[in-house]
Order: structure tokens, then sequence, then C-alpha cells
């Protein structure tokens, strides 16, 4: 594996195959009463998150601890970045403490790869713009693994704001790499330009009409899509949104009771996604954070631990 | 006991007096100089504050650590609620990351109550909005009774902005349960209305007279008033709040100096409380400081210990 | 030792020596792969930032946690600060949950002395107003004497904003005790007044022509200059400032490539400090950083563990 995870590009299948194994690992001591493991200890991890996130920095805050490493948060306000420093000056001062992992999340796109050329710890992309959410995608598709058995041939379908979506960009690289046939699905206004030859070159499908591709979707997955972009510039209304690209009552009952329902959360119920759908049977929306946690720990151990075991 | 503390109606008074007596371990830990016990390694405890808080969330994080559990703050602002999440989507997703306890505030009152209903995670209800904070009830009976010896059959007296006050709500039941006579006192602005009702059901009284209800009390509890309800609406000034209503050093002289002084805090000087009164000899603000720390170590360990010690 | 740290006056040459003894060991600590001493376990450390910090908080933060304390951070925002509650209140009511020490910024020169009378626990000045930051001089002076062998009779200029910097304060002492000739340098707007009385008791010479001062300099030390300062009141531009005080790339190439270059960030490059400066092989900046979080672990040490081993 890679010293770094900064984009689904970074891990091999077999890479994945090893994280998922340590993964369903750490889903068993999340179970357990004691959640501990001695793996990380005397590791430090920063959360550096310059944008505001719960899910995603409470799991990996949780699953740092779990491993018995010192975490830090450090957020964008109050730091010293509001002071005009630098991020490459803020990023090397938290690395010469002596840190072992930086888990980080910027609104600029490439961010996370430039921190990873100017430290020595090893760096997380918790989230750089609208590019990329590894270990998002690696719990969505662990996830949707457990469900299905595998991956292979399975047609997982994606449909949101997908362009200004990180999540999109990195589940489509990580479930094609695993077998995945992918279809992504957009109002024309939301599907980001130069789709076209992206989707040739990675190999996954595209489309504007969400019924006609759920007939044949083994798994959706609904991305949430903020009010804001709801009025004017993108769409002309909230309401239009759910009739043309939202998971409604209907298209639940089209799609029959088996199909697996995925969203990487915050939902917007009533928008995208409808309560039926957010609440039914099939739905895995919180089978992915607890997923997420354990897939965590499986990247902060095979990131932090490999290297510890033999030169302490 | 329950699995949840939501409300003083929760914990009968076998419940209190075993709270009370791991409390006075706990007190003991307190003064040690290795304030650590291994009762919840292994558990986490999330800290949900969605209302700006110093003491409590302070003291629930410093009772979860001595007790070796991983503790994690997470605060409204910043949360995924501030992206449009409703609070049974951010409570579950919580929970599903396999959190033992959430130790919650919140404006809405009746809201621990539903998060309980929501998640299989212990809830301890510190603050929601005007209903109860139980936790505070408890240390400031638990002061109380050190301090008295027992509260039965004594006159505790409690003054201030009653009808924003959740620490009335919950310190009535406890006292009264614990066997207090206790006499609630406010100007008439302040009174919550149904308060007839409710103290004739509780078994306590109210009075608009302080300088007469002084006269035989065994404690004073003088409770925060908010400057902001001041000027107005609820009173005409801060001045003649404080002429009827605060304990003024000239009403000091009439308690003597043996009748304990509590105030939950932060304490207003010179509004609810003069200075003289906050730092008297019979003064347990601080008492109750200390002693919040060792009953909400009791609450942790009673409400997560217990189940542990046979199924790990 | 003292049993606070608030002002360079607190700490005796021997009581440097010895600080810097256990910094080095600490400076070994950090770089093993685990982390951990157990020197600390069981003492809980408040980190009380009034003002915003991320090196400084963090920095402690880590500190305490590799030394296994419990550290719990506190926030200006937040805080019961911001609900009319007095510092002393504040703090007292923080004492009173049974901590061992604050680690405290505010605002206020000055404050963290009377915060040391207010409480037991020991207390640490973290930057109070234009005061003092005795950490930060400890760890600015322990680089320096790393890289030049010894302070004894060497050069130290401090150039920058020197009437709102507290670093510079505490620097002049530090190194002054320590037995280096320290000259300080700053446009007359930002040369504190007082200054000639204060540099003639305590031994040091103040300049406002740089160049000239550079000629003999065996170190240099650029402080921080708020952008806010740069209009106006204090003085015409930016740029004029950088003309007259910034060392440049210029003054760089007369400064010749040994005599080592400090600053204890967050750095204003292009300001006070130019780019290749910054990064050039003589610069200790990052070394800073590193050598902070060893002297932090050394002082919480000496402040916290040594009279822990005998009475517990």
């Amino acid at each position: 594996m890679k010293k770094h995870l900064l984009s689904i590009d970074d891990v091999t299948t077999d890479d994945i195959a090893t994280l998922f194994e340590t993964a369903a690992e750490m889903h068993d001591v999340q179970r357990r009463q004691v959640k501990k493991l001695p793996a990380l200890r005397g590791r430090t991890i920063i959360n550096l998150f310059f944008e505001d996130s719960t899910r995603t920095r409470s799991s990996f805050e949780i699953a740092g601890k779990w491993l018995s490493a010192d975490t830090i948060n450090i957020t964008g306000k109050g730091s010293s970045a509001s002071k005009g420093e630098s991020l490459r000056d803020t990023v090397r001062t938290i690395a010469a403490m002596g840190v072992d992992a930086v888990v980080m999340r910027h609104a600029a796109s490439g961010s996370a790869l430039q921190v990873s050329q100017w430290i020595d710890a090893a760096v997380i992309n918790a989230g750089d713009g609208t590019h990329e959410h590894p270990s998002q995608a690696l719990l969505d598709a662990y996830t949707l693994q457990r469900s299905l058995g595998s991956l292979e041939g399975r047609h997982v379908v994606l449909v949101g704001d997908l362009t200004h979506s990180r999540v999109f960009r990195s589940n489509v690289l990580c479930l094609t790499k695993l077998g995945a046939q992918v279809t992504v699905v957009a109002p024309p206004t939301l599907m980001p330009s130069g789709v076209d030859a992206w989707s040739k070159q990675v190999g996954f499908a595209t489309s504007y009409d969400l019924d006609a591709v759920l007939l044949s979707a083994d798994a959706v997955m609904m991305l949430r899509v903020q009010r804001e972009r709801m009025s004017g510039g993108y769409f002309p209304s909230a309401r239009e949104y759910t009739v043309g690209y939202g998971l409604t009552r209907d298209r639940l009952a089209t799609l029959g009771g088996e199909v697996p329902i995925c969203h990487p959360g915050p939902m917007n119920r009533g928008l995208e996604i409808a309560a039926d759908a957010a609440d039914a049977a099939q739905s895995l929306v919180l089978d992915q954070v607890s997923a997420g946690l354990a897939v965590r720990m499986s990247i902060l151990n095979h990131l932090l631990a490999g290297e510890g075991s033999n030169n302490d």
C-alpha cells in the first residue's frame, strides 16, 4: 500500500481486498463492549478540518482512539490559517511536532496531494474540494460488497449533484475498480463538464433518465444535493428536482424491496430521498456509517501500524 | 436503574442513594493525584452539545476520561445539523458508529427523550430547553445532603427565573423526592404558568416574597437570571430585580452564617447574588462544581459499567 | 522550580538548565515511533484559550497526551465567559473540578498572574496580552542554544512589532538571562514606550537600523507583524515595512549562510520575512516547532510530575 491515501487511484484492487479484510475484523471489535486495540499506541493523528464535518471527523477520531492513538482536532476557524499563514506553513508546522498522520479536509481540490508533498507524515484525504473523498468511497464499496456478495458485474447507479461531489468521483473510481457496472445520473446542469471523456476512460455510463436506469439497478446510491443550488443557477425548484431525480416513494415501489439503497449523508429527506426510502429495510444508510468506522480503522492501521512493528 | 437519565423521574430514591454512595467514592478519587479508574475502558461517550456550555461539557468530559472512557465532543456549530440534517438522522448516525452513551444538550424541551427512542446508546440529558437538567439536580442534592446531613424535612428555597430554568424543574423533583420541603420564589413575570397545579401535584410551595421565605430557610439556591430578560418584557430593570429577588448583603445578614448557599453557575454577581454571598464561608458554589464531577462519574459508571461486567 | 510558569522571571538560570536537559530527553522520545511516557498518567491539564491559537494549543495538547495526561480544551467562544461570568469565577470553577494544571491564553496582560492567585492548580501562561509568553521564549532559547552551542556572549537580534509582542518581552528576559547580547530593532512607531528604561534595567540594546545591526548578528529572530497594523496608525504601507525592517533576500545575502534565523510563526511571508529566508538552510523555524513540543513536555513534567512521585 502507498504511504498516503489521497485518491482511489492510490489503492490497487489487492490493497482494497486487504483493507476490507481488516475492516471486517474491525467491524467485530466494534460490536464488543471494550472497543480498544493497542495497534496505534503512541502514534499521533491530527484531524485537520478546514471545512465543517461531523460524521467524517468523528468517525476518524473514534477510529484513532479505538486503535489507542492520540488524536488532536484542528479546525480552520481559530487556526493560524485565519492569521494569514499559508497552508504549506500550517501543515509543515503541524508535521514538525512529530505527528504520524494528518487526516485533512480542505475546500481546494488537490490540496491533499500538495500537503503530502510538503510533509513526512501520512496524509489521508478526507475531502478536497470537488475532487475526492476516498475513505467514503471505500466504506461505500465495503457496505455494498457485504450486501451484494460481490460487486463484479453488478449495476450500481449513482444519482445526484455530480458537479460538486467528491464522493461521486471517488465512488466511480472505486466501484469500477471492483468490477461494478456504474451508471451516473444527474440533471444536465449538475452533470460535470468533461464527463463524456472521463466516462470513456474509466468505463462507466451516464444518463439523464433516472426511471429508465433504475429498471436494471442492483444498487442505488443517492448523493446529497445542496439546497442552495436549488434556485436559479442549477435547477428551477427543489420540487422539480425531486420529481426528476429524487428517490421518491413511487420509484422505491418500482425498485422493489431487495435493491440496496445508499446515501453518504447528511440526507435531505424529501429532496433527493424520500423518508420511506431512507428508512426502508433495504436502506444501508446506517450500515454505511458503521462500516465507515471499521474501514477507517483499517485504513489507519494499514498506513500507520505496518511500519511500526519492526523498527520501534 | 433505568437505561437513560432523561429526567429526575427516571431515578427512584433508592437509585439516588446508590448514585450518591458511588459519588462519595468518586469524590475520594478526585482528591488523589492519579485520578484514573479503569471502569469504562473501551467505552465511547459522545458529548453532543447543540447549545454552548463550559462547565457541564467539561465536567462530563473529565468524568469520562477519569473512568478511562473515550470521549468525543460534537457541537451544534460545524455539525451536519447546520447542513439541514434532522436531529433524528444526526443522532442515529452518531449511534451507528457504535458509541455507548450520548450526553446531550439541546434547545428543544423533550429532545433527550426523543433521542432515547431513536438510538440504542444510553442517553444522558444535559439540558433540554426549559425542561430538565437531571445531573445538575443530582449534584445539587448531593452537595446539600453532605452539608445538611439529610434533606428530610429541611426547607430548601429556590429563587430566580423559574420560567426559563430547567435546573428549577429538575431540582424541585429531586429535592422533594428526597424529603425536602421546597419553596420556589420568583417575581410574577418569571413564575412559570401552570405552577399552581404542578406545585400541588409534586408538593412544593410558591411565593413572591423572598424576605418572608428566607426566615425559615435551611438552604438557599439562587438560579441564574439572564440579563437579556432584565429589560421590558420580564422586569423593569436589573436593579429592581436585585432589590426584590437578589441575595443581597442585607439578606445575607438576615440569613445568618450557617445556611448554605448554592448557585449552579455561571453567576451574575451583583444581579441575582451579591459578591459577599457568593464568596461567603457558607457558599457551596465550588463544592457544587467538585461534587458535579463525582456525581457525573457515578452516573456514567452506573449507566455504562454495570452491564459491561458480565457480557464482555 | 516555582509552582507556576507565568513569566521568564519565574525561572532561574539553573531552572532553565534543568528544563533544557529534560527537553533534550523529550526530544529523543519525539523521534520514537511510540511517543508515550507514563509520567503524568492520571493528571488533568486544561487548555484554556480565550484567544485563537493553533500551534501553542496543539503543542501543549500533544505534549500532555505524550506524557499520558488527560487534556481538555476550553475556548473562549462557547464558554461561560460569554454568558457574563467573571474570569475569576470561570477559572475557579475549572479548578474546582480537580485539575492539575491550567495552560491559559488571554487578551489581558497580567491575567495569568491573577489566575495563579485564585486557584491551586499550576498555571502556565501561554500568552497574556502584550505581556509574556514564557514557553515560547524557552523553546526559542533552547533552539538557539542547540544551534550556537551556547548563548553566552552571542549577539541575538530581535526584529519586528515589539509594541504588541509578548514574545519579544519573554525572549529579551530569557536570552539576556542566558548571557546573550540582545539588540531589538523596530520602526519607531512599533518600539514600545518605556523601552529605554527597561533596556537599561535588563541590559539590552535598541536600534532603528536593521542593516547596521545585522552586520554583527550571531542569530536573528523575526517577529510577526500583523497586517492590520500596516495601514495608517503604525506604518504607511506593508511595502515600506518590508524595505525597512523585513528580512529580505538582500539582507539574507548580507547575513551569510551561517547565521541562524528564527520566527515564532505564523509567518507573513513577503512582509517581515522573505520566502528565501524562511526556507533557507539556516532557518530554524521548524526546529522551533519541534523543540516547542519537547520544551513543553519538559515544563509540564517539571511542574506536575515532581510532586507526584512521592505522595501518591
